[in-house]
């Protein structure tokens, strides 16, 4: 077989898609982020990034830059091993505790990314309880779906965010049938958010486990930035919360928070966690120093909110159609991947203004999207420059605006 | 179903066989590794750490630390998002040149751990090429076998580098079958070294591509550290090579590096490269850096050769039985986990000395070992305390000692 041929092939069938994918290369400028630098072919050229999950700007706060800097000078560069042989730095300990704090749970442990955190979570508890069922909301993120698939389970996808679709297949399972329901709280793509206390309530009617994803939440809500499970006084109702130090906390690492058995269990059985060096202990205690900052400030998270409201608002005045959603994520649905990609282009070559186009298998083909995240860090001559930018392209393009606009 | 029963019901399992993990918690002390503290009951206790992976003291080389601190500085803490929406920061694209040109290939591709890089590149290549067959090596790695697993596709297992036996595999699959043989080059539990010639001339005559794990060998083996494929001449043989970032790079993160097909194949179909955050823009500098001065220096690489035979010897003095292979890593065989688990808490409670007993599934049961990875770091009066406390411990334990011993 001529393997390059193939692979040569099967990006051409790509490229002719639409779905091929160009990174943006790019260099964050501390301390004037949303700011970047994007390495061009002729040279680099300032852009203002409306797409980055470092929601709150945590990624540049002073308090997480010290204490990496710090930790760098006191213990060097990495851990030096997994968990298990060398690599459990007190910075790790010291972060777990953070985390199982922030969800008011026993125990918390850290994995070297919320996708490994998912995979390897959910495809130990699936592969590790014999005979229990996994009922997954048909929307959850690729990591979940890869760790429950890996796993080889029994499962049942139901439909997004539908309790009564996941009650039916609860209610076709024996009743002492071990079973484990898994969502997220906010959904990446769409900003929807689950009824979670619905589900707690089922979970608790069915016997079932509860397994909420938080990664888009984590630092975002909830007094302490526990997440929409705090928000709503349901976190000692979930049996594993899951979250990120990617995102909000500005970082990277993923993490679960449950009970002290369940971590344990997790700790002692999954391949993913135990055959994996551990993050440097620098991340550990930036990571640690970000949670321990939004748990007690609530001023990254007003303004947040305040922003988000503000680009909604601007973009309904021009009409430019946007899903509406409870959350901070705004999508601006295209519906087209060329199109989706050319916009983007232009935004990025004329505007100095970088939105990735999201295309497949991220979202549904014919769902192509703009998907916008404001910042406390985005100020207001940003956001006037954002939609005035969309406003002239949608004019440009000819495309559909949205009938509540107000000319 | 009592979910909490069932955890702590096999929990109590794993202590009765004497399998049950417990972290030591450290602090790495930069400067001054493998000197750590080390965090007990009684407050922090000065220890030396001789099972880190951090083979060659990288992780506090002042190269490496003024790279991150001078990127966090410039651009933050994380990439703020994965390398396809704002993530990919031109750290990462310096990091993903050095590392082609560190294995003469076009292209290499960047993961957020070694671990998963073999997960994802395995599983994509096996899952996306129709009918291919992968050949792996017995002893794989977890990462590798889990990749595999995970793909679905066809596998052989053959006999740990045993050529005879893969290729008799080989000659029984249809000759434009599409093949993947999978191996490591430095075996991390037991040292010995694949030979990797005989492999490339089987896939040359068979049409198989080979995948290579290099994890132990990168940093440490060749003129510029590209492991033992470079060592050994045969880097333009193998379809694709593997490394990690995290053992004698001193950082973190992992990495293929291969055609730029290939690798644009992997990254635009690898769920576990795609959906992830990107490493932190610091910890690609400080990779970048580790790998550009490893390139350059041979006196961390002949150090650490000489402090692997100065231990060896010493050993043999005593008749401290360890396994003997061509590498650098040390298996002193005790072939039980409560006796392993106990010399080293002895090890570590009375002498100061830190080597993390390994036992199952990190090895077969039965085979249970102190794996001991001396380093350029460590002193000649490092390897006297090590070596008089395990010949104390073999006299006071009436352990076995090898019959080379001088007395």
């Amino acid at each position: 077989m001529n393997y390059q041929q193939y692979f040569r092939d099967q990006l051409v069938q790509l490229q002719e898609e639409g779905n091929y994918r160009v990174f943006a290369d790019l260099e964050r400028q501390r301390g004037a982020f949303p700011t970047a630098r994007s390495y061009t072919e002729n040279g680099p050229e300032k852009v203002t990034v409306w797409c980055s999950n470092d929601y709150l700007g945590m990624g540049q706060n002073p308090s997480v830059l010290k204490a990496m800097h710090q930790v760098i000078d006191e213990c060097g560069a990495g851990a030096g091993g997994t968990r298990n042989i060398s690599g459990t730095t007190h910075q790790h300990v010291l972060l777990e505790q953070e985390l199982a704090d922030l969800h008011g749970k026993d125990a918390a442990l850290l994995f070297t990314s919320g996708y490994v955190s998912n995979w390897a979570a959910l495809g130990t508890l699936a592969s590790r309880i014999p005979g229990i069922t996994v009922l997954s909301d048909e929307l959850n993120h690729a990591s979940m779906i890869e760790g429950i698939r890996h796993s080889r389970c029994q499962k049942r996808i139901w439909k997004h965010n539908d309790v009564a679709d996941l009650e039916r297949h609860l209610a076709e399972l024996p009743a002492n049938a071990p079973k484990l329901i898994a969502l997220e709280s906010v959904y990446s793509m769409d900003g929807d958010i689950a009824p979670i206390a619905e589900i707690c309530d089922l979970a608790d009617r069915y016997g079932a486990m509860t397994y909420l994803d938080e990664v888009h939440a984590v630092g975002l809500y909830g007094p302490r930035g526990g997440g929409i499970a705090e928000r709503e006084g349901l976190m000692d109702r979930l049996t594993v919360i899951e979250g990120t130090l990617g995102k909000a906390f500005g970082v990277v690492g993923g993490y679960i928070a449950a009970s002290k058995e369940l971590v344990d269990f997790v700790r002692s059985f999954a391949s993913g966690f135990i055959f994996t060096t551990a993050l440097p202990p620098a991340v550990a205690a930036g990571a640690a120093a970000s949670v321990r900052h939004l748990k007690q400030s609530n001023s990254e998270r007003h303004l947040h909110q305040q922003r988000v409201r503000e680009v909604r608002d601007r973009l309904d005045d021009l009409g430019i159609p946007h899903t509406p959603n409870p959350s901070h994520i705004i999508p601006v649905m295209v519906g087209d991947p060329v199109k989706c990609r050319f916009i983007s282009d232009v935004l990025m070559r004329d505007y100095g203004i970088y939105i990735q186009p999201i295309n497949y298998p991220t979202v549904p083909k014919g769902t192509e999207r703009l998907r916008i995240t404001p910042s406390p860090v985005h100020s207001t001559d940003d956001v006037d420059r954002l939609v005035s930018a969309l406003g002239e392209l949608w004019t440009q393009c000819q495309l559909a605006r949205s009938p509540m606009a107000a000319q």
